[in-house]
């Protein structure tokens, strides 16, 4: 009803939708009446990922993961100009912003917003730097977290599948005092970068509540301080001195645009700003997919999988289900893999001989192209492979990111396209653990509903329908993640009603774009088994093998 | 005393060895008083390995592995004279020709020694040509061999560390009966390419005792009838129709060079011809290793281990032991490594991305040199990686081509040195199997002997000699087999009384070149033991995954 009364209206109103991921930020601007897409534009971090060294030279330890805040602030002031010129649209009829960012990457800062990076004294600290959703360094303490919190029977644990990840603001928070104590207490507020970046847009920080309940262990309240105390008696006041703050619902205002940021970002003064979000979770949306048992699987370098249901459960190994942590009014679910796309591309870049590279360029395709036309053209089986997908550890349902990659079944005739080819399947049975652990604590995942980079792969997307032996249906924008920030800017400036309501006017999808091939789940069903064998055997404690290698390595390299 | 009588004579006698490889053969020109290598030649052989189709292009299942007789006397034409030339003697002084060849390596043939591929009626037929030693399609025969023995408690069976090979005499019988029993009839004699390229020369076939005890199961006398009929009723009369033939002993002179094979290799009609012998056999007098506790590791495609003892002991899953089988007077042990420089190869040709190559290219340097390079200057431990060398199978102590490689520790940091580094580990855990294996059964191992082309690479000797904790010693000459098998025509002609007179004046070998490294031996003593964990999950029925994959990958293909 609202998009008809806008359409009378004299210009269209517009929304920006920023999605801060890994490498860029990306900026789209829509049409509000009906999530059209006017125009987008994408700026990449000048530091990237530092997971070999600070700016300065100074080398950094394995399996962390750091960022540069300025880097997020020039994606405002490049990319959204950028984005408006693309659409060829006037600023002034932008009514808000909304962004979503990953989770959980966590900015240290002052009183004031200013990141410890930022100040002399801590330039050359490490943990001083924007800890990446990616930074794994932190895993002992979150080890420490989840055995104390077993011991004690902390009630919000099974919230979270029973184990937490080191990825996440209390295991971090707790890395940070340890490590780096001065940085720890020079320190006002330890914030998601998801809040950060709405604070450098409206001038106030809001704390999300999507992250504060997956990410922070907001469930009702923060875990206590008698039980931070038992962790480590410095760390006590932990939630009181650093991580407490006021929670702003998903689709909230949180302020009206400061004049500093519009001058960022050449939209005007004073128009609503979004509470802060993630990535994943703005997808759902964007997607249509708020309904339970629609599963949305975010593909790209990770994948994140969130899921509605009008009921709580105990999901194993879940990464956390939080009561309106998706749309108000459901539980929100969240489970994850920590490595898809960039195993892929990890194997494309450091695993295939010069004559893929050669032929690939000769045909004017990508290296992934090919592999993937070569590996589409074998049947299930045939390359004698199965591979567990945890060169990145492991997020769901294990949780224990000391894990590593596995590949069972080489010969002499092993290829490329092979290996390739198993390693698409090993994701896909990650993805199938996942769903399986849903529909196992009675919420049966019904559909899934693809987003991200990796839907553009039709071998892939099949892989996934057989394996899950589920309809694949696939979003419609391509830019999922902004398009949904987008709605929610939408929503915080009251274009709409809620974001159901968004979503409905907004939001795309293609339902049933891949189905399963019934020979394919079949062949593929017995091969899960094999999956799930190596899976427990390398990740239940049989054979700690990967833990031992993992702290071989750091031994080795003298860490 | 007799090379010191040799001087004096006018002319410093010689011998030609030669040996028949997987893919081609090499001659080499010795003089009989002291070893010295004068000339050598290879020869390729034309039609390589049949591992993919027939030369007229009629496909092969997978892994069967052919090849094509007449190649091996293009060998004794081309590479002889080659080698004569290459020395600048004259033929004349030429008393002795021996030979060494793949084992076991199978050609049928009609009674006069034509092999049944060169016959019109047969020339499409896979069957009928040479089935080289590791074709090993003919693991379902070797399985039910396996079996049968062990049910009826076969007194040869534990003299085979209570395995017999799919790659031996006996399962390639079967599989021929079995898939082509028009061939197996035809067929008059089941001869091991090691008599029969000795039949070409001398004109007359002599069954070496090497073979026949190691690959023919003969041990004073073959398997009864009455086991062979139970395996199959028209397999009864396998030994009597196909197998049985007179004996020769290693050193033995088989016959006088025929007028035909003078022709062809330009030496003098009536010199000694030397029984037939086995590659890795004959390296042993060759790096004068034929005592008890001296292990000879010929390092190469695949890794062949032998050693003499003076007791009989049953060593599980050792490929054979017998009697006088590498020298007179005391018991051969055999055991091996299915794939070794091989497994090295396919990784450089199928794994390593293109930066690596043009480096490589840009310091005229191998792929191989350059991660030798970067795998050398890692601590052990430091890739993270653990991996089983069961790309070809596995010979000693699992007897199971069935098996297949394993990776553990994949990271998205994981680079081509590192896989390349676990993978030459990997090797040297298999040979530290085996060491352990015959030290177990009371046969301690107190030196490795290496020889073959992989003691080229000091990181990979430094790894051996850390991982088994033993003094490496390495074989003196280039051509070890080759060098072998013209001491044992040096003996065929009377030159020495025996093979040891001829391996003290001819052989050679330097002792403790790489000696073990506390550290690194106790750093390898902890990475074995993942290994051995892996190896007994994948290896011994805990998880049989590798049977499975194989046995679909050939469902897939449609085998």
């Amino acid at each position: 009803m609202l998009a008809i009364t806008l359409l009378t209206m004299a210009s269209d109103p517009l929304v920006v939708g920023v999605d801060f991921g890994t490498l860029s930020g990306r900026a789209v601007v829509v049409r509000v009446r009906d999530g059209l897409e006017l125009g987008t534009a994408v700026h990449d971090y000048r530091h990237g990922v530092l997971d070999r060294a600070l700016p300065d030279g100074r080398p950094l330890p394995p399996d962390w993961a750091l960022q540069v805040p300025q880097d997020y602030v020039d994606v405002l002031r490049h990319a959204v100009p950028a984005a408006l010129a693309d659409a060829g649209v006037d600023p002034a009829d932008v009514i808000g912003i909304g962004t979503d960012f990953t989770a959980c990457t966590m900015v240290p800062v002052k009183s004031d917003g200013t990141p410890l990076n930022e100040l002399p004294e801590f330039a050359d600290n490490p943990h001083a730097y924007v800890k990446l959703w990616k930074h794994h360094a932190a895993q002992p303490q979150a080890d420490r977290i989840n055995h104390l919190a077993a011991q004690r029977g902390e009630g919000w644990l099974p919230r979270y599948g029973g184990l937490i990840s080191s990825e996440w603001e209390f295991a971090k928070g707790l890395q940070l005092l340890e490590e780096a104590p001065e940085v720890y207490a020079a320190m006002d507020h330890w914030v998601e970068a998801a809040d950060w970046i709405v604070w450098q847009l409206a001038g106030t920080y809001v704390r999300n509540a999507c992250t504060a309940g997956y990410k922070g262990i907001y469930q009702d309240g923060y875990p206590s301080a008698d039980f931070l105390s038992a962790l480590n008696p410095d760390f006590a006041d932990f939630v009181s001195d650093k991580l407490e703050h006021q929670l702003g619902q998903l689709g909230d205002r949180a302020g009206g645009l400061t004049e500093q940021a519009a001058g960022w970002t050449g939209l005007r003064p004073g128009i609503a700003v979004a509470v802060g979000n993630v990535d994943a979770h703005v997808t759902a949306p964007a997607a249509r997919a708020v309904e339970p048992g629609q599963m949305v699987a975010i593909m790209g370098t990770s994948t994140c999988h969130v899921m509605n249901a009008d009921v709580l459960a105990d999901v194993p190994g879940m990464c956390g289900v939080v009561d309106g942590g998706i749309v108000p009014g459901l539980w929100g679910y969240e489970s994850g893999q920590s490595g898809v796309g960039d195993i892929f591309a990890w194997f494309v870049e450091h695993n295939v001989p010069p004559e893929y590279h050669e032929q690939a360029k000769a045909r004017g395709i990508t290296v992934h192209e090919l592999l993937t036309e070569l590996a589409a053209q074998q049947r299930i089986g045939e390359h004698g492979l199965i591979a567990l997908d945890w060169h990145s550890g492991n997020r769901s349902v294990l949780v224990d990111h000391e894990l590593s990659g596995v590949i069972v079944g080489q010969t002499l005739a092993t290829r490329a396209e092979d290996t390739y080819r198993a390693l698409l399947e090993a994701t896909a049975y990650g993805t199938r653990v996942v769903v399986d652990s849903y529909t196992d604590a009675g919420i049966p995942v019904t559909e899934l509903v693809i987003a991200g980079g990796l839907l553009r792969n039709p071998l892939l997307m099949q892989i996934y329908a057989d394996v899950t032996n589920l309809p694949l249906s696939v979003i419609g924008s391509e830019q999922g993640p902004a398009l949904g920030s987008a709605m929610h800017a939408a929503v915080a400036a009251d274009a709409y009603a809620d974001i159901h309501a968004a979503a409905q006017a907004m939001g795309s999808v293609k339902r049933g774009v891949y189905l399963p091939i019934p020979a394919n789940v079949e062949a593929y069903e017995r091969m899960f088994v094999e999956y799930q064998e190596l899976h427990d055997y390398f990740g239940r404690g049989a054979n700690e093998v990967m833990h031992r290698l993992k702290a071989r390595r750091r031994a080795a390299k003298g860490e």
